[in-house]
């Protein structure tokens, strides 16, 4: 199966959080199309940080491109030079307070590779302490849980926990949990 | 939860395709943020067809953003004007030839509702038929193949199935077909 070749790369927007670039593509000798355009982020990482009770933790927020209040995992941007787990403990604590002493990486997953550059790196994270407050931004408003997996089944079906990608990373740890036997 | 208020929207990309604005937002009252870039993507479709021996319709094709060839459900944007099922109707014919006699609407998910304004809605596909040949764009190549659920679940493993859209659509429709007892 044919590969791109990418001609040219034409920044468009070139911003700390938000980066996208016009490319100019040989899809095939002789045959190109432009421009394509590609959105340039930073990869992320979701936490499955679930505690002694195989309760879940549960962030909410609201997300503005689509206008609505959102359940999901405990994420976010790897910053630059950070390894994944380094940025999915540093999630943890500063969306939930908490930290855990025992982590796994799942595995990784495109968020979005037909326009997207970035993945989704999805760990486990258990054995977990209320270590302090949440330290976020001050655009920042989350509110933390805790629920059990048949509740995060309601609130799919709902309609209330409703990002893709963390749905998608629901998927992936069940599956990884299934392999180690819990479940 | 506070819902942030819309203040201007600038277009910085209005192409056929693809569409971002930059926005001033009000996230508190005198609190304003900006520019806060938004991803203006067409509704998008997902259609998991299974035949009488419970075999997956799956398709690979090459996403260039990832430089990386996916495994995927047949699906794809939906016109401007057009029904998601009739979407999902014409993209299963235009990218495998089949048609099915049986069709069921599982919900919708977020593509990336922090950034992008888009859902994936997804179908399940039954009583399939080969009504005759792909209908490909020249910039398309897609191979089409029925698997097991047992076989898509390896090819997650293994990082083949590994676009996280279509790995939430997989766990959405087994929630669905549980619900509906067949699994």
């Amino acid at each position: 199966m044919r590969r791109w070749a990418r001609l040219s790369s034409t920044p468009i927007v070139d911003d700390k959080w938000f980066r996208v670039t016009a490319d100019r593509c040989e899809i095939a000798p002789g045959k190109v199309i432009e421009p394509f355009y590609v959105v340039h982020e930073k990869e992320w990482v979701h936490v499955y940080a679930v505690n002694a009770n195989s309760e879940v933790l549960i962030v909410r927020q609201y997300r503005y491109a689509a206008d609505a209040i959102c359940s999901e995992l405990p994420g976010g941007v790897v910053d630059p030079g950070e390894e994944p787990e380094r940025a999915a403990k540093r999630e943890l604590l500063e969306e939930t307070g908490h930290v855990a002493n025992r982590w796994s990486y799942v595995g990784k997953l495109y968020a979005n590779p037909a326009r997207q550059t970035n993945s989704v790196h999805i760990f486990v994270a258990e054995v977990l302490d209320l270590a302090g407050e949440q330290a976020l931004d001050e655009s920042e408003e989350i509110i933390w849980s805790f629920s059990t997996q048949s509740e995060i089944n309601d609130a799919i079906l709902r309609g209330e926990f409703s990002q893709a990608l963390h749905v998608a990373s629901l998927y992936r740890v069940q599956q990884f949990l299934r392999a180690r036997g819990d479940a």
